[in-house]
């Protein structure tokens, strides 16, 4: 592991070389959450690691339900699955205090500094689950390479949340440890968010009042497409409005050669589904997108097959396109079951919808992040041309009156974001914390 | 356990009173057999426990290779499942010498006892594997009541092979220590027959050479439809053809938001080869059957899934109406890959054809099994309406010139075959044991 | 033409000799008919020159509504078909007078002859409808060589019916000749029934109350499989009981590059329906059979198809059989329209159920039958495999007391029925004329 | 009918007066075409009439051959189509010497007038094929109350081409009548193209050679959208690129009771085919369509269906787009054909690409066009989202080095395009003649 990042030391002000500092403890932290990684709403080992930094580091650290409103949380794991992780976390050193106020599902961390002077509030937040993939183990994968693959089977760190959950550490410590240098006022909240992944989590966070009293509002996401390192984006549109659906058929099963008349098919209620909502019509008004990413049916070769489960999502360019997928979906959904005779069970497990960055806000924004080494070319405003449940933090934000953006920060990767050979420029978090830090700075600096 | 089976203890002759004083051995074998039930190629630990009884017995054993031609053997499961389930038995006492010997799925049985005196060669098959399905845990259940439920997660004995596998056991042991009493010439063969669920299993065994020079076989099954204990038939006929598929489509991943265009989604090609395959066309000459019993496709929700997996089964009541639907099964398979322009992987995993009995040897069997106490009625002929692919070897004796037969041994069920909550009267195990010896005796008895 | 049939000349008795003279008329009217092939409910001139001929020759002839009860037809054709067939029949000469009492779809005639002496009532049923089939032109087709192929497009008498109603007025005549010197008791009842194929018709005349009273019934059928002349089944069972259906989904259109979002496809959902009611389970007790027929939708190439239409039928070895396959068919339907969302209008258009002949009845037929000149085989009993609605008729004489039974003439066929090239050998006309004419005789002779 | 168009009266210069002076003819040339509506390649009265006119105004008319490479129409009738409309447009009145030049289907008139000055190229092409569609006979629908609904059964001018055609006429009468009072040099070349509707036939006129030599390129459309009389879009792009299929599947009938499994589907092949073209994915990169708007299958109720055929068309943003969908299509089309043992035949009926306007020469429009009495709105440009064959034309134009436009004449419209209740402000025709008129004396007139 390189000690200093080579293309971005030679920087002249104290912020510049204050990050500089501290890159080589933001890439151990990101490559802990990389070997370690826990898909939402199983993130303990993580939001421990946060929680039990930030405290050390002077922060007000929130935990279980004071972050979440549980009720709200989407698509969460099965009692069994929780247990299995929370034992794992437990095995991994997560002390059984933090643990009991998690257990659950209850992950994620909510952290506050609070300057004494009265002034705005600041949220970041970091998404910090992982995806539900099998790491590749080829040799010229980085993390492999540098030892710091996943040890958690079917977990991977594939969409760059390691990253954003080491960013956040990084603005925390720095907070911390120059905030007499630059005297600030009003607080800053560092928003730690499980089960971004499906769009699960946010939501969840909302309903607790977490974003009600937020003046300005800053997220982001490392890599995009093509970009290189060095090319950010300052207001990211586009966010298709998104829905998940978990769906299960239930039949009724039966010899396939003694009495086939008796069953109640589920595999064919779900294969017509399949087909069927494939097969709903484009939208005049936009994009729309529907996919049935999972599918599984049936017992065994000889048996009607008497159970199918499938995964879901809709996405559309507005939120009344998506509506109108979702709205189509149901009713086929619906449709098949009755065509086989079968029950449905359908749950929403996910959501998300339209938002885009506040003008002044992204204004403002381009002059703090100019400022930032290594950058070599700022975007505007760009369409992501898909989802994320941040969505529901900025709209509230805005809604009360508050300032919000999304950030993208370019970034070389090895393969794209969801994929076993995922791994980006690491690089790019120093960008990241340092451009974070100035718009906090910035923001906040008392003039 | 009762100690004798109390409506058969009225027994006149030699052999009754013999078999009566097996009958508490037969249950307590029958038990263990269904306490450790192992799945088709899986059957390490039942193999054993039937070799090292029988070598005791004075029997000439064959394992392994001796057993099986290899490569004729059909849905072999993979060397993973292999591997796990010879530890399973190694952790549950199989000798390390006999593992070796059927280690990679190289289970099953024969045995011979040569009288010595020339004569014709009788071989009796029994089946000895179990079905993949979760025991039922309900009080009522006679196997968790009477402390012999399934240890083996997933595998369960719901198809009486356990019993199959002790009557083969009782017939051996009653040969061994009474075969002085009945001088009796020529050979006997038993068959432990490996693998049956599915037809995989027979087929092997017959490339093996072992059907070959038999002049009588026979071979049966525990309880059929609603017939009642006592009630036997002899002829059973109306095997449907069939056979057993596997099938893969593979396809290409893309995000299903972000460039859908680029996937090649294997979980439509399955869906659209399962409904158009249960579309196949009635046929005039008579039943056929259809099923896709399982399907397992996709990775994750927002990701066009690559990779679809399905078990399939045709059935016929000729082989030729099997072949119809086989032939109508393929090609439809090869048009969805087509279709969805992914891959096809197809491989035939079972199979079976039609068979009957030998008339003149049925004739035979009936005045022997006329002699057997508690039986109350015996059917000269009945359509199955179901496949085994004991017919391999009927047919294969048959073809050599020798007599085959198939018989059903009536016993009221808790519940259907291949149900969790399975059950038979084991009083079955005695008429059958008592059955088989008379038709030895009487076959081979020196005249 | 022939004269007279060379081979079945050599007839000794007074019964054989007059058939024999009755053969050039029969000829003649047979091939009338197939020249002005008329569909179901527009037999308007097939059935004037029915009811002509029996006036002319003393029978009580009665039409229309006197036949039949009009709500109870089924599958009528629209008001215009029946004008534009109306207007055909008065331009081929149907008067004005018979045609008044036809219109509107009220074809068919019934016929008594009244011995005045007290005794049973013997019914025969003859179907006169045409088949929906455009006659081949080829020059070796008979009708085409001999000069009387179809003259009325779109309509083929390719179902023997032409023959049926031939053998109808033949009999009519014979008793109106020679019933003085065969003196007969009780009434003879001649049924002409409309609208056999779709099995339409027979359920009307039911209804009406024409079988009520009926002792003796009889009716048959030209050609079957690959029985030839002389062979003669008495007994016709394994008649599938059937279902017709008409159905129609009705969406709503939108043009489908501008907003193709607005439209309601019902394309889609007939596609959806066709696929899935074929992949209707096949049923263990019995042969099952399921055909979408006929789809026609949608209008325009770059419209979303908003009417589709559909011809379907359902069969079953057994009532419940069909019963189950129309259930799963009319709930595949619905869900279709619900998964399109669309509007579906289901019309049953036909229907017959199973039955057999009365075992006496069929017996004292086969000595019958035994004197008829040109007979080389009788069989006892037959399994159809095919729909009549003359079961209605047979049910309802059964029913009351009864007896009934349904014959099959055999007789070469130059293509199987229903198709452009179908063709018997008229010579069957006159074994099935002296068939009937011996069973009157013989069941209503005065002894 | 108005005599004068009363809004467009006032108006001062000579231009503009002349062109009011036509208005009367111009109304009944295009009411005459309403009442005659001629669908593609069957414009035989429609060309006649041109024709004869513009001979009668001393422009040079060809006809036929010299028109069209006929080889490269597409989506010509078949002839039994093109001989009952040729029969129609002789009783019609047209006289044999015309009909023979374009028996056949080789409709379609080109006319030119040369200054005899050394000049550019001036083409104005005007589309003159029907919809096939039903003229509502409702009352209050203006071509019916006035009396000039059409009398074509099944045809209906539903798209303005009979008002496009009347500008042409009007066009070529003005420059015919006013030539004198404004020199002009070049060539003047007016197109009336056959067979627009389903993109079939402005490639063959393409082909010949007609547009190779062109300078400037004018055509246009009456109504768009909800653009009102007066706004006018002087540079129509965002035409999608469309391909248009015929495909039929041809399988093998059967007795759908007697012997199901004989026959080869083509109704399901149908079925299956339509299903999974509208499941095509979506495209990441644009603007996607599909639509099978027509499907008719099967002969009748009881016969396994043994041919289908389909209308099919794909539309894309870009020609790249049109091209993954078309090549997805065919891929599907194939396979289901292969999956119920079809034949499969696709013939491609239509096609456009895309185009855009010339920028100089939009600009140049634009003073033209706001000289143009009524105009209230100059649109610059606009996205159609639909297709055109007009890109044909414009698209050799410019790799010519010549310019080329497509305008949008904004009118009330009482119903959309391609519906029963069309009909158009008359008024719009006034408008586009004189922008027309404009445009060809600003361009070629001596400087």
């Amino acid at each position: 592991m390189q000690d200093t990042n080579p293309t971005l030391s030679q920087v002249d002000d104290i912020i510049g070389r204050s990050i500089v500092e501290l890159y080589p403890e933001l890439i151990s932290w990101r490559r802990d959450f990389h070997r370690y990684p826990e898909s939402g709403w199983t993130e303990y080992r993580t939001s421990a690691k946060i929680a039990e930094r930030l405290e050390l580091w002077g922060w007000k650290v929130f935990l279980g339900d004071e972050v979440l409103n549980s009720s709200a949380r989407m698509g969460v794991p099965s009692s069994e699955v929780l247990t299995s992780c929370e034992t794992r976390a437990s095995q991994e050193g997560v002390s059984d205090i933090l643990l009991e106020r998690m257990k659950g599902g209850r992950t994620g961390v909510v952290a506050e500094w609070k300057s004494g002077i009265e002034g705005p509030v600041f949220a970041l937040r970091f998404d910090i689950d992982c995806n539900d993939l099998q790491e590749t183990e080829q040799e010229g994968h980085i993390p492999v390479k540098e030892g710091f693959a996943s040890r958690h089977e079917g977990c991977m760190h594939a969409c760059g949340h390691d990253g954003h959950a080491a960013m956040g550490l990084a603005v925390a410590k720095w907070i911390s440890h120059y905030h007499r240098d630059f005297p600030l006022m009003g607080t800053i909240r560092l928003i730690f968010q499980p089960a971004e992944e499906g769009c699960r989590g946010a939501q969840a966070i909302v309903e607790k009042g977490w974003l009600d009293d937020v003046d300005y509002f800053l997220s982001g996401h490392i890599g995009f497409r093509s970009f290189e390192l060095g090319e950010v984006v300052l207001n990211t549109t586009g966010f298709y409005a998104t829905t998940k659906w978990d769906t299960t058929f239930i039949g009724k099963p039966a010899h396939a050669s003694g009495e086939p008349e008796l069953g109640k098919n589920a595999l064919l209620a779900a294969s017509t589904a399949a087909l069927n909502v494939h097969a709903i019509s484009r939208h005049s008004q936009g994009v729309s997108r529907i996919n049935v990413g999972k599918l599984v049916a049936g017992s065994g070769r000889n048996i009607v097959p008497s159970h199918a489960y499938m995964q879901i999502e809709t996405r559309g360019e507005t939120e009344a396109i998506n509506q109108y997928i979702s709205d189509e979906l149901q009713r086929i959904l619906r449709a098949s079951a009755t065509m086989y005779d079968v029950e449905l069970k359908l749950e929403k497990v996910g959501e998300a919808g339209e938002a885009k960055g506040t003008p002044e806000w992204v204004e403002r924004l381009y002059e703090n992040f100019s400022q930032v080494s290594g950058i070599t070319r700022l975007i505007s405003q760009l369409s992501l041309g898909a989802s994320e449940d941040v969505v529901f933090m900025m709209k509230r934000v805005q809604e009360r009156g508050g300032s919000a953006a999304y950030l993208l920060f370019g970034s070389s990767l090895a393969a794209m974001h969801h994929q076993a050979e995922f791994h980006f420029d690491e690089r790019v978090l120093q960008i990241g914390v340092e451009g974070y830090v100035r718009a906090l700075v910035n923001t906040l600096g008392e003039k």
